[in-house]
């Protein structure tokens, strides 16, 4: 409901397709975009750390992600393959929220981390290290390689999954890393705690470039779809952001959304 | 036939899986992987840059590349969003050499990318300037997101490849990236031009790891496919590795993949 409230505090400020009166809100949601209208396949041994039974609020332990690795690792080692092992899950997890609202081929979470590092080098603020934004950017969502993309609608608070994700990336780094490369491996942990602390320019400015990623791919999916698909719950996230420039480009694009919209309603009448 | 000797010589220094006498190298490769056959799903109005299409001799312009983006930009703006808009296609056209092989649900470039620029920041040699390769790793295959991946079965030169890429970088940063932030347009279109250079001590690393990354994803491929599927062919770059740490990288993961292999022969006796 929140979330709802918050996607309505958006559409007050912008331009939205109004639904017809027979079409709710939540079945425009769930219609599905006729040309794509198959998920992303994953073969059976290759269960996303994403799916909803590892995302479950029983059963996920560090143990049982680790079983879902098709390279498993139960020894340090000198070297870094084990770890980067790991992060091909990364490749492979499609980002929740898409796959939630039936988006087909849905980006995977390194492909969401990817922009965000290339956002990122675009920071137009002197006072920001871009460069460690950028190692922030692609860290910051590591740990969902075995956690998976929690969402809101999961039902899992917020202590709980930082818990999952900090046990994880201290898996990652202190027990895979370490051994080979112990100042990388304390570096990476350093910056995603320093994203989940939030406090310094770095961290605001990048769980803001968060967002707009997300709002860029939500246009870019709804243009795809050729306005079949209304992905407008996504939008109360640009209401959170906090730097000018980010609200910026944010408020740009809500335009350009609004134009693509206005489109699809004209052609139709 | 260069690249299929280049493999013969990795696989005298390696344990390598034989095939038996009724099946031959090249039914090897194209046999599918059953569980996993299904390839990459692209919705007609996604057409992926690096389809054989856009990769053809004839076809390719900045023009017609751009007129496969959904959101196709005409003039310069202040906002970086047409640009971002572009490397979305870095997250839809997957990787070529997969893709010949039929590998489903195969990594996207960025996906790619994204691995590589985690495996920058693991570089142990001090001299190296770690950020400064991660930047690189996300930069190098920019132009891809027009261009597409090139392989060398396109039949395609490099010279000619250079030239569509470089075209390609110049219309991103220059084009449309210097209206809102010249300073970062410069560093991307010059971050790219030192990759493709391949003379700093950063690009020649960063190739390296280009190399690795993809040695780790055949590897990872063929244990999905249970043994099902020999990527061999990919081995010949662990040949043209340069540094001595990323070839400890990569000598460890063929160890690694041998053992996969015995595993597999075993099961099979």
């Amino acid at each position: 409901m929140r979330t709802f409230l918050r996607a309505q505090a958006v559409l007050q400020t912008s331009f939205y397709l109004k639904p017809s009166p027979s079409h709710t809100k939540l079945q425009l949601f769930h219609q599905s975009c006729r040309k794509n209208s198959k998920t992303r396949i994953m073969g059976s041994t290759d269960m996303p750390a994403g799916s909803s039974t590892v995302n479950s609020k029983v059963h996920w332990t560090l143990e049982t992600a680790l079983a879902n690795v098709p390279s498993p690792v139960t020894a340090p080692s000198s070297s870094p393959l084990a770890f980067l092992h790991i992060l091909e899950k990364l490749k492979t997890t499609p980002r929740e929220g898409w796959r939630k609202h039936g988006v087909s081929n849905g980006e995977s979470i390194s492909d969401h981390m990817y922009r965000m590092s290339i956002i990122s080098m675009l920071c137009p603020d002197p006072v920001v290290n871009r460069d460690h934004c950028v190692k922030m950017a692609i860290v910051h969502d590591m740990a969902e390689s075995l956690v998976g993309d929690i969402t809101p609608f999961d039902g899992i608070d917020k202590n709980e999954k930082h818990s999952r994700e900090l046990q994880t990336m201290k898996y990652l780094t202190q027990t895979l890393l370490t051994p080979s490369n112990p100042q990388i491996a304390d570096e990476i942990l350093s910056i995603w705690q320093e994203y989940e602390n939030g406090s310094t320019p770095e961290a605001i400015f990048v769980k803001d470039v968060d967002k707009f990623e997300l709002l860029c791919q939500t246009v870019e999916y709804e243009k795809k779809c050729e306005g079949q698909k209304d992905l407008s719950e996504f939008l109360w996230v640009a209401n959170v952001i906090k730097t000018d420039y980010v609200k910026k480009w944010a408020s740009d694009l809500l335009e350009e959304r609004d134009a693509f919209w206005r489109d699809v309603n004209e052609k139709k009448e």
